[in-house]
């Protein structure tokens, strides 16, 4: 008998069917002997309507009250799903984060789980009951508040509870099959990976893929847990991403390159004529810094205008960019630059695989497909097993396809491309 | 400086605008210096909207999971109620049922409040912050679960908190003026009391009036918290319903009779040739009772056929009605009675007022005036400041109308009838 920790995200459980669709399968888990434990997302868009709300009475909505308003929607589905799941004869309770023992930091909207004491959810188990939990949201001790996890939070609480529980496995739940070897919206060739080493699917998720939220992969990772993403609308196996513990289960099959993720929410910032003395890097990046930019790409080049200057380029996201640029402008004098250049018409591409670590001549065939196809590449930079380029924005999508066919990625037939949120 | 604890019902804070509304008016009052508690329902129809959700995903939706999902409603409302004060400048803070101490008994859906501890509410207050509470929820020590206080329980929450921090005075908010010495909508003459005991306005809810609920009327009377019922859309003065402690402040210009209330959701059945023997009526009541049945008024005459047998009628809610119908019908032979007649055609016309118990020939007016009015009635029944009959139903309105005038209430101009609902 193992322990399954199932999460539906809010296009499994969008509206009353969908709840008894899900009841079901979650009741055909335990009857085939297994103990089970849901963590579950808001029905549908609830979550957006909720924030909406909240800035229709208030400017500024306050962050203790944002976080109230919004776990109602968690707390709504993990009900009605337990009531569904009574209602076909099995026994089922419910669970705030709070009441599962998801302790968390005091971080209003983007809380860190601190611990986690699932000691209720653990007594349901011991009961022969099904438990449900709400996810994306926690409980923080010292001010007796409820807090809620930030993005991919419902993925990080069934992560988080498997982890605590020791579950056998941890299966996601959304509207897409699986995680393939790029996004099918763009790639109609992309295929659905049977499995996939957590380590490439966590530069997948911090390189644009969004099947999985990067913070659940990592946690996952650190904590040993196997996830094994699925479809909720079907019974077809997913895609198991698994630990180095489990490697060699998989090991043998094992194809060099995962997949590639594309990313088309970054800036890029050029700042150009920098002195080359050591700390202007230093100097520009704590401005970066003090605005609460979360720097990606960094390339830094001595420029080909001559010695004594250098240019340097990085990419952020979007959202805050301007302030980022602002602030720079605002110190040119400080800094000593000569020219600032800024656009959002960018977008980064990660080739990512395991296989990149003992295979030469990766870097090579990517560059050459894309010169044969004419892209020009602006940035690159590298990790032990990504390359990331950034090419034009509306070249993204045929650099995607260039390269997945490049690397012998492309399936037989066209995926099914569902409208789906992966969500 | 004053403790003000204010309640706004669902038709108070339907919508982003009615919140931004409230919240002034709260902020209003805070800013003349009082201490402001307030407990709110959810918005609008959110809670029958929940209930409709959940009858949607199961038949019997699991007690224990409704309470969980139908307490979100008013953990929406505080919230954005939070925001709103604070986007004005104020500080406020939202606690659910049980942050705020509301402790129950383990009945999911009617459960009773055993201990009002508001610590955290104190604080607040302490801290001059305001605030807000969600109404219709408590907590239960032992299960460690959410429970919701059934009928009129966001009344409730308000007058638990007034007596448990010693507030100066209760103020219910809704969409109606204040309480009217007949329902306007069918007494278009009725109009709006200043003051009323609260002995008159606990028959007047116990017998059809619906701008409080009894519950927490009861709960006012026994903790000695005067109420103020007033209208969240203007600034006219309410009713104060006050207890007997304060009577010398308004006793002086008391009217004898305070109002009259209808009541449409009674039925009647009548046990015709009872053997006049003791033990009948126990037989027949406990049978009743098993149904789980609520019996109103109960009349009992000896039977014009002759000595030897009586008629016993009673009246009870319509809803539930059936069933004690089919299991008296079963018990025939038991019983030994002749016939058994059912209808639920009729209506109960309530005339309450504290100057019954001193003035005579209170009961000879309301009969002349019915009589005069060529109007039957059915059924009487009296409390020491009571007198209710029963009527066919479709004479219900006339009936009122007859006895509002008959007694001197009728208002020199009709009441400006809002489509509110009084709640």
């Amino acid at each position: 008998m193992s322990l399954i920790v199932q999460k539906y995200g809010g296009s499994s459980v969008a509206d009353a069917e969908s709840i008894k669709r899900v009841a079901k399968r979650i009741v055909d888990t335990r009857s085939a002997g297994n103990d089970v434990v849901v963590a579950v997302s808001a029905m549908g868009d609830t979550t957006d309507d909720l924030i909406d709300l909240a800035h229709s009475v208030a400017e500024r909505p306050d962050a203790r009250e944002f976080d109230m308003l919004v776990t109602t929607g968690e707390r709504v589905s993990m009900a009605l799903l337990a009531m569904a799941i009574k209602d076909l004869g099995f026994d089922a309770r419910s669970y705030t984060g709070s009441q599962a023992g998801m302790i968390t930091d005091s971080k209003h909207g983007d809380a860190r789980i601190v611990d986690v004491t699932p000691v209720r959810v653990r007594e349901a188990l011991d009961q022969g009951a099904i438990a449900i939990v709400a996810g994306f949201q926690g409980f923080n001790r010292d001010s007796r508040d409820i807090t809620t996890l930030g993005r991919g939070g419902s993925d990080t609480t069934a992560v988080a509870l498997a982890a605590a529980l020791d579950a056998d496995v941890c299966e996601i739940y959304s509207d897409v099959d699986g995680v393939f070897t790029a996004d099918p919206r763009i790639v109609p060739l992309a295929h659905k990976l049977d499995h996939i080493t957590s380590e490439e699917m966590l530069e997948l998720a911090a390189n644009g893929a969004k099947v999985l939220h990067i913070r659940a992969v990592e946690y996952a990772r650190r904590q040993g847990v196997t996830l094994h993403v699925r479809s909720s609308f079907s019974d077809l196996p997913g895609t198991i991403v698994y630990n180095p513990e489990r490697a060699e289960e998989f090991e043998v099959e094992e194809p060099m390159i995962a997949g590639v993720a594309h990313d088309l929410t970054q800036a890029k910032i050029t700042v150009s004529g920098v002195p080359d003395v050591p700390g202007k890097a230093a100097q520009i990046f704590a401005i970066v810094a003090e605005q609460g930019a979360n720097i990606d790409m960094i390339v830094q080049n001595v420029s080909g205008r001559g010695t004594g200057i250098t240019d340097i380029s990085f990419t952020l996201p979007k959202a805050g960019a301007e302030k980022v640029k602002r602030a720079l402008e605002e110190a040119k004098d400080e800094i000593g630059y000569e020219q600032l250049t800024f656009t959002e018409g960018i977008g980064k591409i990660s080739l990512v695989g395991s296989g990149m670590r003992t295979n030469i001549g990766v870097s090579a065939r990517l560059f050459e497909a894309l010169r044969d196809a004419g892209i020009n590449i602006d940035m690159i930079s590298t990790s032990e097993i990504r390359i990331s380029i950034t090419v034009r924005a509306e070249l993204v999508t045929e650099a995607t396809r260039v390269i997945h066919s490049a690397f012998g990625l492309d399936a037989d037939h066209e995926a099914v491309v569902y409208a789906g949120t992966g969500r």
